[in-house]
């Protein structure tokens, strides 16, 4: 009565396996292992009954509404809410009958492992020219660790191409909050296309579990909300969530503040002898030929960067949140 | 592309519309539609790091090691944790091959519609003596909404009968917290069983979103956390359900006080001519011949029960919070 088993993926952000693994490193342990925004919405108060009751269908509703103005969705008719936007990564191959998965890779491991544990035939591409007849085409946009983007009207066409198939277009926007206007499909969502979006990146709290998908298709969006079941989102995730996306003023200012930090932090990367070579505004790809020996110096120097065991020479970096975190990553960089 | 539907279950808890459905009736909502106790556990402060990285590794273990001293189970390696035992109740049809599935009815309506959407063949049937060859059989034990109990003698049995042909059983135990120790199978946890458990009705935090599964077999508790995926449960969640767990106190004084509000509400309930038919210390199970207008008045007053279409006779009531509520129980009821 076994299914089959996959190897699980290597995350970001576990600062306890760190810990393990560097015993002498000062504390508290800097993680630069994901790209999560290190200003955090101020969480606001979490009203007692929040905990106590199942989680509200209007308050849901209300999220989604908000969610669907935040990013430019024609109706809260086409979001679903989810327990983070890994939850929906696992959840979307469920919902479509095995088919060919071409994915455009590099990119987070946990797309390829979802589609395969459902029995998909998963192929991994470099580039969209190569998927051939595949019916489902994931990518994420942009790109991570890459930063890679590709343009709506290139999408645009594939998500035709797809439609024609009867296939599946599956955007994964995770990291497209600070990247202007024009990144996101979700405003001319196409037929036969799912974007996936995270909230805890970029608004600084990984914690609450909160991620979104928005499809057109009435039939896919109602499939999806069968698979993540009733109650998939805590209430005080629905509440926190709602406060935060109806903010537009702290997000203008969070983004000015990511693009400077950005600068800065590229700046501090080129001293120490790395290439930068793509990233977002919520992490930064470099490339050093002695990237192992840096990520193992850093370690011992209690910050946390993301290796790429595919990719030696990479190393992602995630922003400092503090003064502090710059002079420790600056010094232990020297 | 399309995955089989499969209709919705109705539940309690959704005041929303209630409300929408008696627009007259008075504020506050009084919902005795769930089993949740309405003497929740207080909630302790959350730090904003939990909002802010990921759950971290070591923070969740530790909760697995609580749930494991409080269920009494071997060691927290036989602990799974999830967003609510409905995502459970979800996730074990996906990790078993398709197969003959018993579910001892009627019952909470979820586990037959999740292992009917994974294309298990499934029977409901009234009694242990009619399962047949079944390979999977599902009870939920105390069961919701009877309160009908199987002593640990008979599901040993059957968990043996079920180990020999290679097959699984599944206790949901979401009601068993206040029962008395013996009603749970976990402490003597049998080969082939995998046992549910719900944190957030026992400590009144269903809002938080926070279960457990507890199984002797190490690969179905791989598959499981594989099919849950990385960070399931918030961050807040485990910070609040490592706390409560772990207050033995708590936990004894809330089970006196439940067992005396139970007394009270079967009187209330006797003396408004219902028969109290079962129930746990969580909910009572009433029977009366006029059940579906009692229904009805009751929302007209505000007070929302959980009515069952296949048992018009039956109402299931949850317990009063406040004064206030049995003051306006016992009015409505008049």
């Amino acid at each position: 009565m076994t299914a089959s088993h996959i190897e699980p993926v290597v995350h970001g952000g576990d600062v306890d396996a760190a810990r393990r693994r560097f015993p002498g490193a000062p504390e508290p342990w800097i993680d630069l292992s994901t790209g999560i925004n290190p200003h955090a919405y101020p969480v606001p108060a979490v009203d007692t009954a929040m905990w106590q009751r199942l989680p509200q269908s209007g308050a849901e509703w209300a999220l989604r509404e908000v969610a669907a103005q935040r990013y430019g969705a024609v109706s809260a008719v086409q979001v679903i809410a989810a327990p983070g936007s890994q939850a929906l990564i696992q959840a979307v191959p469920r919902v479509i009958t095995t088919t060919d998965v071409a994915i455009l890779a590099p990119t987070y491991g946990e797309h390829a492992v979802s589609w395969a544990r459902c029995g998909h035939r998963v192929v991994e591409q470099r580039n969209l020219t190569e998927i051939g007849e595949a019916r489902v085409v994931v990518l994420v946009n942009p790109n991570n660790p890459t930063g890679r983007t590709i343009g709506g009207r290139q999408l645009h066409h594939l998500a035709a191409e797809l439609a024609q198939r009867d296939g599946l277009l599956v955007v994964d926007e995770a990291f497209s909050d600070f990247e202007g206007t024009d990144v996101s499909l979700v405003p001319q969502l196409p037929e036969a296309t799912v974007v996936l979006r995270s909230f805890g990146k970029a608004y600084g709290l990984a914690g609450a579990r909160l991620g979104f998908a928005i499809a057109s298709d009435a039939g896919l969006c109602e499939r999806l909300r069968a698979e993540l079941g009733p109650w998939a989102v805590s209430a005080p995730a629905i509440a926190v969530g709602t406060a935060a996306l109806r903010d537009s003023h702290w997000l203008s200012v969070a983004s000015a503040r990511l693009a400077s930090d950005c600068a800065r932090l590229d700046t501090l990367l080129q001293d120490a002898g790395f290439e930068v070579v793509g990233g977002t505004r919520l992490f930064r790809l470099a490339r050093h030929e002695r990237a192992r020996a840096i990520a193992d110096k850093l370690g011992r120097a209690g910050i946390l960067v993301r290796s790429f065991p595919s990719e030696p020479e990479w190393l992602r970096f995630g922003l400092p949140g503090s003064d502090a975190q710059w002079q420790r990553l600056t010094s232990a960089l020297e």
